[in-house]
């Protein structure tokens, strides 16, 4: 019932081997064979086959032909190996007696799909994107549920177009977000996490990735600078969590009663962070019962760093209005400028004032492995609580998110319930182990393997020189434009992170005289050349307005695979797509 | 620098091939050949190399030479196939160029890693778990994190010391928890996620996954029974979060200005559910502002439902004291009895007092799949929000947990910020598919697809089936031992869901006439017959006290994999570990 035209795979199977699904171990030799040559367009090819593209399809031909010159391309003896997928279903695989080997004939139908996608995701001649409007991939498609199943072979042409429809993260030209990049070791991470399939709540379900939560988070403190790694910390789902995590750990802190009796039985609260911080710090404090009212928002300077006289001025402000300040949340690395606030300033305040001062580095944090780069973080030693996310600059598959705190034990007595039927007291190892009752969620996703192996595979002089080549790409993109002609920067100086914010102004804006229509033009540049890098499909980079300023395109790099060259097509494709604005 | 001893491969290097790393096409022939034959033992064997266990080592010597007899089994005239992994590192994988036979080798090790981990999964005559302590496995292994990279090869070993002390959380003897059981669609869908490696917040980001989302929400709201499956919800990382989001929007709902002015503005609040319910209403009670206190535990019959008249009068009390009523959570399947609360008479309450109804259906909420079981939560589509997780009855990997919220736009309303580097409103399509403001999370991961693909390939009658059987094994667990001599059930008549709670009474205590020494030593045999599960490996059940009730047996059948003789498996193992106490 899912086999619309494009799904179908008419292509391959037009391919001279008409009759074999492409499975079992001579399908793995003939896979493997492929990718031999010039890989991306044939994978490209391939990806697309059955799209009623004679080229595809005989792009794929040629892919199989050119197979033939390998010694193990020919039929095996196998006595198990023409399994027909368009005849079976998932109740065919395991735990069904008898059902290893469909099982891994399909598993490794779903890995070759997958490693072709990957191959093709780092090949420049494919595209970001092959962008289709809601309605269109709704109604082009048949992505309903209904009763009855389907067959497993229609359930790979559900895996084929959805990465089909996929944006390629991992892409060397997609900037579109703070997390970019496929990392290797880390997917495997992941494919492997899946395959445990189990939850951080207890040691007794997760004894490995319990530990090596402990042995990471214990690392990332030493980082940190925190005496012995010593302190607490756990991994969210994401630096929005994390964030709220701290603002909730530092109203426990000054107001445990608050567990209890709620927000009546404390004063009103006030949290402080710059204009130019996460959202989710509003976020947080609308969830957690503060209001967003109770955020005072400090001025930020011309590059986006807060202002230590105006946080200052707004905490003494605030305490004669009668609320009670707690909490202050340092950026390290701001969602749009890449902005370091000044922690060590920040920090004499929070302690002049007995504030919890929480640093959100969930962009910037990763700084911190870069001898070169670190200090840009000079102060946040002195934080009582950290936002890292090393899905962001590491390139850490999502989610990777950790609330580092410097007190050991306020999470566990902040969020800790103690249901007997999970953290039952009477176990047989060391309950220090089991960490669950210090967070919100109850069940929690493992998301500790790919972090702690990537770190193993690359070391951290791995994980700098991989941040180090970031940051030296935006400087080169700052360099390229700064005086470039049709180019404004959106503040002076070189950026502190990788975050490069510029206009471009196309020839028919640039001259004009009047401010106002300059800026009403201006202000529409920016989406209408992210529209056509869309549907053309040949990069993705984010932009955005911000206080008085229009639109301007906001360019970051955290992918690895992104080189000088990618810099310079960025440039050339935004002046392509917008020469006519 | 990993390389201690159980790490090694020396097992598989002695088997003959001692030169060549199984990678490469060729390996991947010989590897699936392996699959052939008697799998479960000669996979444990293959997983368990190296520890220095004459058995297995010969064990895999017997599994290579079995597969000699397949034709494909000759050296691979490939020109590249001798990718040797211990000269290469992880900056040797793409995106380094060249990278792409190193990348593939590397990911098809790890895959086949996994499939015979998944294989052995299966097999009964391996251990549910390698239980080791704490500081044992701290102690015994290198987890550390340095500076330096390891060799891809030693990143493998790591691969294979996490699979080996893992949890079989697919184990058909695995029944520990709420989730188990390991599908392999939902497995494929989880890799293919993570190769995918995006972001719900918005449609650009990730177009198949956001309408996928769509569909899949649609589609439970109309299980559920609201009207065209109309109104909203979210997928969010697990039950606590998605009872949280309820509890935060039920607020909004009375009080919109708590979202600028926090609890300050907003009268004292009272939350009600029962004794039984799951800790994570408090907990969200704690993290909203709300406090604990403000959650007033309902009395529970003796099967563990909420009691209506009671209900009714500590809302009437709590009116009395000042308090205003606004939220009450129904349980439909409690975490220990799996007792479904009455929703009708809930929702009659609920209606009459003007009060939010929200039903936590994290482990119930699944029979409203099945046809037979699905009147136990008669009276949900009166609901104005229900918790849903198909991680756990319905096998989906983790974490797959849905919000579903009755009236449209109000959870946008509630958490929204337009942040306008994220949420901008000139982009180029439908924004009402950028759904990232309704959370509270900014990234979120993807946990769609693999619900969403488990439906296609199984159909909702598939996912009845299973669920069914579930019912029907603890239905049959429950007969076999209300009557059996030894045991003691802990709340009288069949179990709703497939909790079924007893004690189970060594010879030693079963005569004891002494109650409260009965009772005492009643308390240490679930814990002291667990333990011993652990150490042998062979099951994994869970205990608890509840109550005035000393420690008891929750036994939970989630996974698809169990069979009758299983359930008699997992009686003869508790009478074996247990009659001597």
């Amino acid at each position: 019932m899912a086999s619309t035209g494009f799904w179908s795979r008419e292509g391959e199977n037009a391919a001279g081997n008409s009759n074999q699904s492409p499975s079992t171990p001579r399908a793995w030799c003939l896979a493997a064979q492929k990718f031999t040559g010039d890989l991306g367009s044939k994978l490209y090819a391939l990806l697309n086959v059955g799209e009623g593209n004679k080229t595809a399809s005989s792009a794929t031909k040629k892919v199989l032909a050119a197979s033939e010159n390998c010694d193990c391309n020919k039929p095996c003896n196998c006595s198990k190996q023409n399994l027909d997928l368009s005849n079976l279903y998932s109740t065919d695989l395991l735990p069904a007696s008898d059902g290893d080997l469909a099982t891994i004939t399909f598993l490794q139908e779903v890995v070759d799909l997958m490693l072709a996608y990957i191959v093709t995701s780092f090949d420049r001649s494919t595209k970001v994107i092959d962008f289709h409007y809601p309605n269109e991939l709704l109604q082009t498609n048949n992505w309903d549920l209904s009763d009855e199943p389907e067959t497993l072979e229609n359930v790979l042409l559900n895996c084929r177009a959805a990465l089909k429809y996929a944006i390629k993260t991992g892409h060397p030209r997609y900037f579109n977000q703070l997390s970019t990049g496929l990392d290797m070791v880390g997917l495997a991470a992941e494919w492997l996490t899946s395959t445990a399939n189990t939850n951080m709540f207890t040691y007794e379900v997760a004894p490995v990735f319990v530990l090596l939560e402990y042995v990471t988070l214990r690392k990332m403190r030493e980082i940190i600078g925190w005496q012995d790694g010593q302190g607490d910390g756990i991994f969210s789902p994401g630096g929005a969590i994390s964030n709220m995590y701290a603002m909730l750990v530092a109203r426990f802190k000054m107001f445990p009663e608050v567990k209890e009796k709620g927000m009546s039985s404390v004063p009103r609260l006030a949290a402080f962070t710059s204009e130019h911080s996460h959202f989710s710090i509003k976020k947080g404090a609308a969830a957690l019962g503060i209001g967003t009212d109770s955020v005072i928002c400090i001025k930020a300077d011309e590059s986006g760093k807060m202002m230590p006289l105006d946080l200052e001025r707004r905490i003494v402000e605030a305490k004669q209005k009668g609320l009670v300040p707690f909490f202050v949340s340092a950026t390290a690395g701001t969602t749009v400028y890449g902005a370091f606030d000044p922690l060590h300033a920040v920090a004499d305040i929070c302690k002049k004032h007995n504030i919890w001062m929480h640093v959100d580095g969930a962009w910037g944090g990763s700084l911190l492995m870069s001898r070169k780069h670190r200090w840009k973080l000079d102060g946040v030693e002195r934080a009582n609580s950290v936002t890292w996310n090393p899905h962001k600059m590491m390139s850490v598959p999502l989610q990777s998110s950790a609330l580092l705190v410097r007190e050991e034990g306020l999470m566990q007595n902040c969020n800790q319930l103690q249901a007997c039927y999970l953290f039952q007291q009477d176990k047989h190892y060391d309950l220090s182990y089991d960490t669950g009752d210090k967070a919100l969620q109850c069940g929690r996703h493992v998301d500790i393997f790919k972090l702690w192996l990537m770190w193993r595979a690359k070391g951290t002089f791995g994980f700098e020189a991989q941040i180090d080549k970031c940051l030296e790409l935006s400087e080169y993109l700052y360099n390229k434009i700064k005086d470039r002609e049709g180019y404004e920067m959106v503040f002076d100086g070189k950026p502190q992170h990788t975050n490069v914010c510029f206009w471009y102004l196309p020839p028919g804006i640039r001259y004009l005289e009047d401010k106002e229509e300059r800026r009403r033009r201006l202000h529409k540049v920016a989406p209408a050349i992210k529209a056509r890098m869309m549907e053309n499909g040949t990069t993705m980079v984010s932009y955005q307005p911000q206080g008085d300023k229009v639109n301007f395109f906001r360019m970051v790099i955290s992918n690895p695979a992104a080189t000088f060259e990618d810099i310079d097509f960025l440039i050339e494709e935004i002046e392509r797509l917008g020469q006519d604005l």
